[in-house]
């Protein structure tokens, strides 16, 4: 049938959608959410199409994703016929009926999700699928594969790539400024792309952000790790593997993430990574709660790696309560930095040490964490990190007082006297984001009391910054509601640790970073 | 955060959605799927965001639905802030975990639906986990009550109201036009209400509509009803249970139907039913395989029945072939009336006195059957459903020759010879649908051999029907592909059914007709 184009002059996000009128969409035979293949002279997409009850007989409505990919016009004619659903969409189905998928269907899956084939509601079928039925190890090595196969990589002919993840879930962690650093300064290539925050308050790349540009190309991510043997760039534009971006986008809502393993592990082969240290953060307000969960996804990281020809080793780290002091991205760059000019809290230290450490021993080396140490404390690894901020673009003369933190600021003081018995994470991270993280770079939280220290009547537990009154104001009026830090002489002084009157909706905390 | 509108001239198919360009969005710490309470004056919108990287700063785009609630143009200021994602969404979570829901969990989740606060993600989510998970009974009848009390009722002021249904499957089934006539002729209340084919060549509304008008409202249904003791109308725009019609259009593209029993009993409840007699064809190209599972569910049927104060019997019915010779709109329209006239194929007559036999008895008469025999014998029937045809507003004069059928035709004929061995429902209803039905209402197939008939070579096998000679060229070229009709002397002839060379793809019959 042949249509009029009217062009929507708006995005669908990436999605390939078209829009009809219900009187052309029944003579078509077409309902919403089927797809109909949509030709311009020698030019073809397939769209999902959505049904209006108000939209002109005859016209086909285009989101600017098919408009250019047709390079249509308004008014110009285009011929539209009802298509097939893709074979994938079969796979989605046999997965919701917890059949195994073979490598092929889940080729044909992933292949659909980055051309954008498969709508909305059947990608988030398909994540919800996976969340209840879980994945076999072939098949979260078939999408570790499909995914990396389906974007960029970054080729940088090198015998021995080094990088490090963690799989996030607790607020403060900077470790990554300190590792790349330190690992490249002993002579290691080290390639570290971050992300954004999703759910946090900052993410690797908001933080780096503070102290140098991170949107890199894949061209000039090859110069500065060709120049100084490592980077800290934002992986998002790299397309490193999309199919993952798009699944997340269905995730966030959901606040479920089925992926993570394939999700982290197709981005480490997509950068060519040979050996890959994966921090797992343990504890109550942390993603993995008990060590022994943090145990079986060691394993899985383990396995996957042999699978993927990366030599993984993870680390199952203390994550009771946020590392170090600062929350959010400018406070925790100056700390990251700080602590590489030697003045670090000591919880960070050790940390960035070990991971590194573990590094240095799978590439190689002896005693690498006491080497982790030493390059840290002789200003190799500061030296290193001020000649990655300078080949990315930034000043690497920077000082601490030249990261701009928020200049709104307030302490919240204790009427208690006791130990700090609990840190809860989740709630810090929400107190530095209704303060403006991470947006707001120079807004977060500075935590002063941790867990074990002996507070006094009157003494501080933690400041917060913000670069607006009102959101210093919000902030501070969420930190008196949710009381973040638990204080006590002795476990026995506060044994009810709150108390339910109702059904509780179970808020369960969710982290999507990666 | 006060930002401009923009009007997109466009529904967006009932959903509350606005449009952020990605500045603005990171401004208000807004990812795409999250929500905004969007202000203007005292009226009030929570709207599901998607994010835009080419709109411009500041404004916010508004869809149909969205504009016309805060009554607002172009250029008017609204005010913006990220709005909490509503509980619902955490019973929808729950769900995904495998909690049973409680029922004032279940009615936040459907009122939350019907208010359009679920985005299509989050309702495929939903629907994927309750096909996974299954419902438990009070699940059902939670929902049951929920989708009918957060619709509209009718309320006719009867003791007694009858209801027929088929859970669908078979082409060819018009056993309704030939219940509620003869039902109604034995005086009882019968007010059937129907809907418009979603994936089969015709739904029972398709049919009716060729005898007479079908779209009427709460209020014309009252009075025909009132007139002739029964009505036979399309329920698609009566929003009987608005939620269940969301819940199709998510369930459609993923080809699922986890909710079957509440979108049938949902329905009979608004409309007021006391007695319903529920059919379930049941056969190897039917949605109900074996006698086993149809069981099973007339259990499930009946038990949700007492549980909602519905008295519910069920029919298993032979369902391995279309029923009757008609498959489409008008040639069943004809098929029916002209059984009520006396003369219809024998199975269509059984099927149709039995059912109207049991609600009959249902009722309180004895000997349902020859009942519903005299009252089709007697003409009685056929006058009753001429009556309901002139009272919907439809020529009670109808004569057969009236019913317009499609003037392209075409035998297909055998050259084999053989006793009818199995006929093939799903490929017969994708050769009517190729025809051109369900739109073109003359388009379809006439079946011609049927199961143990014995052909010679050159017997009709069935004629195709279409209104326009393409269709017809292109339904015949499929019936020559599909060859929906197995001969064979004895089944030691041809005891091989299919070869599959290679994996084949599960492609399932789906049948979404309520």
């Amino acid at each position: 049938m042949r249509l009029r184009v009217r062009l929507l002059n708006i995005q669908a996000g990436g999605r390939n959608i078209a829009v009809l009128g219900d009187s052309t969409a029944s003579m078509l035979g077409i309902h919403s959410s089927d797809r109909v293949q949509v030709s311009h002279g020698d030019r073809h997409v397939v769209a999902i199409v959505n049904v209006a009850s108000d939209f002109p007989r005859d016209h086909l409505g285009v989101y600017d994703e098919v408009s250019k990919k047709l390079n249509v016009q308004t008014d110009d004619e285009v011929e539209v016929q009802l298509a097939e659903s893709p074979q994938s969409l079969h796979y989605v189905q046999a997965k919701i009926r917890n059949e195994r998928l073979r490598k092929k269907e889940i080729d044909s899956i992933v292949r659909d999700v980055v051309e954008r084939h498969l709508s909305d509601i059947e990608l988030a079928s398909f994540v919800t699928a996976l969340q209840i039925h879980g994945l076999s190890m072939d098949e979260i090595e078939a999408l570790s594969r499909a995914m990396a196969e389906t974007g960029s990589s970054l080729d940088l002919d090198k015998k021995c790539v080094l990088d490090k993840h963690s799989i996030g879930g607790i607020p403060g962690d900077k470790t990554s400024i300190l590792v790349v650093p330190i690992v490249a300064a002993a002579g290691f290539t080290i390639p570290k792309t971050s992300s954004r925050a999703v759910t946090s308050p900052a993410g690797t790349a908001d933080r780096v952000e503070s102290l140098c540009p991170v949107s890199l190309s894949v061209e000039e991510i090859k110069e500065v790790v060709n120049k100084t043997n490592g980077c800290m760039v934002w992986g998002g534009a790299l397309e490193l593997a999309p199919a993952d971006d798009i699944f997340i986008q269905v995730e966030y809502p959901l606040a479920i993430d089925p992926m993570l393993l394939p999700s982290i592990m197709s981005k480490k082969k997509a950068i060519g990574a040979t050996h890959v240290v994966v921090d797992i953060p343990t504890g109550r307000g942390a993603k993995i709660k008990t060590i022994g969960e943090a145990e079986n996804l060691a394993d899985d990281f383990i396995e996957l790696g042999q699978r993927l020809g990366i030599r993984v080793e993870c680390g199952v780290t203390f994550g009771e309560q946020p590392l170090g002091h600062a929350i959010g991205p400018a406070l925790e760059a100056r700390e990251a930095l700080s602590t590489l000019m030697g003045e670090g809290p000591a919880d960070l230290v050790e940390k960035a040490i070990s991971l590194a450490g573990i590094l240095l021993e799978m590439a190689g080396l002896k005693n690498g964490k006491s080497r982790a140490q030493d390059l840290l404390s002789s200003g190799k690894a500061e030296q290193k990190l001020r000649e990655i901020i300078g080949a990315q673009g930034g000043n690497s003369q920077i000082r601490i007082e030249d990261v701009r933190v928020g200049d709104k600021r307030q302490t919240v003081n204790t009427d208690l006297e006791g130990e700090v018995m609990w840190v809860n994470n989740e709630d810090l991270a929400k107190i530095a984001k209704e303060a403006g993280a991470p947006k707001d770079k120079g807004a977060g939280v500075m935590l002063l009391a941790k867990l074990g220290d002996h507070v006094k009547k009157g003494d501080r537990l933690f400041d917060v910054y913000a670069e607006r009154d009102t959101r210093l104001e919000s902030a501070l009026k969420l930190a008196a509601s949710l009381q973040p830090i638990g204080l006590s002489r002795r476990p026995e002084d506060r044994m009810l640790v709150s108390r339910i009157p109702a059904p509780v909706v179970h808020r369960k905390a969710f982290t999507l970073e990666r």
